[in-house]
């Protein structure tokens, strides 16, 4: 099945609202920006808490940056389940972000199973073409759905 | 650095004859069908040695072209050096492939640094839509580049 | 649940059989040395085919290396099911196998759920302690089970 | 060349030092329990901030235990250098941490190269012998070494 025939359940309004009631210690740190059938990109607004000694936004808030998206993405296609969990995840880190910027990810549903969700996410400083971080992460469905 | 600010060193010719030259066990599975800045598009000509039982391409085939379709694409963008080898690989293998077609290959290199290239493979059955397989590979530039 | 309170459900004698009779491309290229809860050491019998320019073992036949033994310490653990397959691999090439020396594989079950089985893998020359290769991988188990 | 073959050029408490003045922000939630020849222990200190809802220990939290081992790992064998980067890292998630726990990691290197090294880590819950999460990593090493 294609990433067109595919519709969204939820919207960027009820998927923001889910994820700050989810996860009220994290959602603060990001915004949804756009969401369509299979994709969405969201935005870590960068704060010193992100940052690494040199100014550079830190391994693990990329890291939650790229499960936060993927998760959004995947709420987006089946409706509000709070209990997928990530199972897998491979990262690429490529360049240093460029320090001060907020990060933009770019995420997208591969794989959309009754069990397994696959997707990957790139990521980019804002007003930048560079790819700074690549990741692909797999996600476990409950089987209640 | 953009892909666009980079120009590719060897054309389809001159990739295709390397290939043919420096790994001639399996470079007659393999075609080159487009060679851009930054990517290239490769397909796996899939015969009976290539598959699993059900008639399925097999994992190992699918990694030999990911494999193949990055090193070209490394190649195509610093010459002919036939050093350049795979240390890290990252596999998701998300839809049996088509049975009875061949494989393409889109790989695009993400990073072309002094001693790491990082890139992904999508690979899909020709003309289909669906993402049999992502991939993203790490290859080791040899220092007397 | 842990190794030891796992029994295994198929010795090595059972094992080799149903991977002849399953995979007879490329069983007679494996040698399955050991059986233990959780865990399975395979011998890759390297020939000619498996090798790169220079002597080396060629990535895809490490590759099928650590597939091959993933799936019988999976099978070992839950009986002979043909339909389990690989949804993710990762893959760290650490160094050059020794020429002229078959490749030996240790795998090891981390994981055995209901839908998922999870597992790593390590390779080295014959009589020799240094690690050629690390992979994860992950196989997806058909619900039939 | 072996694990065996090589000698610890920074000892528990250098390290431990090290780390708190590199890392500031970090490195308070860690202790670092052992260093043997290409190996070590680290424990993270699992308090409130650490948990997702229902009280486990997040992926982002985990995917920091890791890098951390890993880099003390590094540092043990290379030395005082703050510069090494994490280039890739793979991941499994493979049961949920038991509630209320520290997480113990145990990294191993099993690659020191001149420019990379690799390594991989598994973590498991305080007094627990189930493995949570499998990780491999790796680090750029910066060429003025």
């Amino acid at each position: 099945m294609n990433a067109a025939e595919r519709m969204v359940l939820m919207d960027k309004e009820e998927l923001s609202a889910f994820l700050a009631e989810t996860f009220p210690q994290v959602a603060g740190d990001f915004r949804l920006e756009h969401v369509a059938p299979m994709s969405v990109v969201v935005r870590l607004m960068v704060r010193e808490k992100h940052l690494r000694p040199g100014g550079t936004v830190s391994g693990p808030s990329m890291f939650t940056l790229a499960d936060v998206a993927m998760y959004l993405v995947l709420l987006a296609m089946i409706g509000p389940k709070g209990l997928a969990v990530t199972t897998n995840c491979s990262f690429d880190f490529l360049r240093k972000p460029v320090a001060g910027r907020d990060l933009i990810a770019e995420a997208r549903l591969l794989k959309l199973g009754r069990v397994l969700a696959v997707g990957d996410v790139v990521m980019r400083s804002e007003h930048d073409t560079n790819i700074v971080a690549r990741a692909g992460l797999t996600y476990s469905i409950p089987p209640e759905r």
